[in-house]
C-alpha cells in the first residue's frame, strides 16, 4: 500500500466512505459469493463510481483485515484529508468563513478520537489537529467511530503541537483551552471570534506547555459526583455552544 | 451475592466508587503481598470508611472477575440507586426541582451507556431510565466509563418504557425526543419546564412507539457530513442546552 492508503474495515466504514468521499475509495475486495443484500448495495455502488471490485475468497479478507470483523468486504482508501503539518498555511488560508479549529492535545482512545472526529464534522470544524506521538493515530476503529468524518474531516498530525498552535496564534485565531480548574465558564465567555478549541486527553486533560500557550481556559459546569465529562462529549458541549453564540452574535 | 450487589473491577472502578459512594461499597478484596501505591492507598481509604478488607491470592481475584483485567482490587458494592420500576413515583416525589429526567431508549454499547450516565451525573439529572430488554445493563465495563456516575446517578431499568412514559406525561413532564428528522431545531425549542429529554438507540434512534409517545421532537444541527452524532455528544449538547436555557429563564 501506497503511504496514504487506508484500509477500510467492513460494511459500515466502507458504506460511509463511499458516500462521503467515493473518489477517494481506490478498490474494493468483497466476498466471493455473498448473498447479502448490503455487500451487493455496495458493490453496485462502487461500479457506480468507477471503483475497482475484486471477488476474494473470505480467508483472503481475513487476511487482509489481520482477522478483524470485516463482514466480507475491505476497501483501500486514500487519505487525501489527512495533512502534514507544513500545509498548515494553505489550510488556513483557504477557509472562507470565521475559522473553527479543533485540538486534540494526546486523545489515547480510539474510540474517542473517532467521535471527537465525528463531532468536529457535525460542528462545521474547519480543521482537527492531533498529536503525532502522544494520540492514537487514525486507525480502522477510529474510522468507524466517526461514521464517515475520518474521510472528509482535514485533519493535521502535528510533529510540534506547539508550533502549530503559535502559527494559529500568529494568524489572529485565539486559543480556549478547556480545563477542570479554569475560573471562567463556558457559557459565560464570548467564543464568537477566530477560535481554536483546545482538549485534553483523557486522563490528564490539557500538557502544561500547550495550556500555556492558550489565551484563555474554560471549564464546563459539573453538576454532579464526577469531575469531567468524556473528551468527545465536552468536545460536542463546547463546539456547540461556540456555534450558537455566533449564530446570535 | 445478594441480587443488588454487584462487583467492581479494577482500581479506577474501585477508587471511584469510594469517593462518590463509600458508603455502599460493602468489602474489598485486595491481592495479597502487593506493593503497588495506589492499592495500598484504596486499602487505607478503605479502612477509613470501616469496609471490611480481605487480602485475597491472585489466582483467586482472576476466578472472581471471571479474568477481566482486576489489577489486584475487586469490590462488592450494593447498587441501591438501580431502582425497578415500581420506585418511579417514589422517585419521582422527591425531586424539589424542575424535574431533569433522561430516557435511554436502548443503547446498547456498554462505553456509550456509561458515557451517558456520566454526563447525565454532570449535568444534574435527577433520573435516568433505561430499558431491561434492548439496552446494556450495568456491566463493569459501563461503570468503568460512567467514572463514578453509575453509582451514584438513580437509574430505573424499565420492564416496559411506554408505561414509565405516560407516568411521567401524567405527572406534567413534557417529552422531548430526539431525532434527525425533526422540524423543530434543539437552539429553537423552549426546554424549561419540566422536562424528560429521550434518546434513541445507536443505530435506529427512538422507536416508533417511543417517539409517538414524546410530546415534541427536535434535531441537533449538522453542519457537515455526518448523518449524526454518537448518542453520548448528542445527551451531553442536548442536557447542557437545557440547563442554559434553564440558567437564563
Amino acid at each position: 500500500m501506497a503511504s496514504d492508503e487506508q484500509l477500510l474495515i467492513g460494511i459500515h466504514a466502507v458504506s460511509s466512505a463511499l458516500k462521503a468521499a467515493a473518489g477517494q475509495v481506490e478498490w474494493l475486495r468483497i466476498a466471493a459469493d455473498s448473498k447479502n443484500k448490503r455487500l451487493i448495495e455496495l458493490e453496485s455502488r462502487a461500479h457506480g463510481s468507477g471503483i475497482n471490485v475484486i471477488k476474494t475468497k473470505p480467508s483472503e479478507l481475513d487476511k487482509l483485515s489481520a482477522h478483524q470483523r470485516h463482514q466480507g468486504v475491505v476497501a483501500g482508501f486514500k487519505a487525501s484529508n489527512i495533512a502534514a503539518e507544513g500545509r498548515l498555511d494553505a489550510i488556513l488560508d483557504s477557509i472562507d468563513d470565521t475559522p473553527l479549529i479543533l485540538v486534540l492535545d494526546g486523545v489515547q482512545d480510539p474510540h474517542n478520537l473517532g467521535a471527537c472526529l465525528r463531532t468536529a464534522d457535525a460542528a462545521g470544524v474547519h480543521l482537527v489537529v492531533i498529536c503525532k506521538d502522544h494520540s492514537a493515530g487514525i486507525t480502522p476503529v477510529v474510522r468507524r467511530a466517526a461514521s464517515g468524518a475520518a474521510e472528509t474531516m482535514v485533519v493535521i498530525q502535528a510533529t510540534n503541537l506547539a508550533r502549530v498552535l503559535r502559527v494559529l496564534k500568529k494568524r489572529g485565531i485565539w486559543l480556549a483551552g478547556t480545563s477542570d480548574e479554569a475560573a471562567d465558564g463556558l457559557y459565560s465567555t464570548d467564543l464568537t471570534g477566530p477560535l481554536a478549541l483546545v482538549m485534553g486527553s483523557e486522563g490528564s486533560g490539557i500538557r502544561r506547555l500547550t495550556s500555556e500557550l492558550c489565551d484563555y481556559l474554560v471549564s464546563i459546569p459539573m453538576a454532579g459526583q464526577v469531575e469531567s465529562l468524556n473528551v468527545s462529549v465536552a468536545t460536542g458541549v463546547c463546539l456547540y455552544e461556540i456555534n450558537r453564540q455566533r449564530k446570535i452574535s
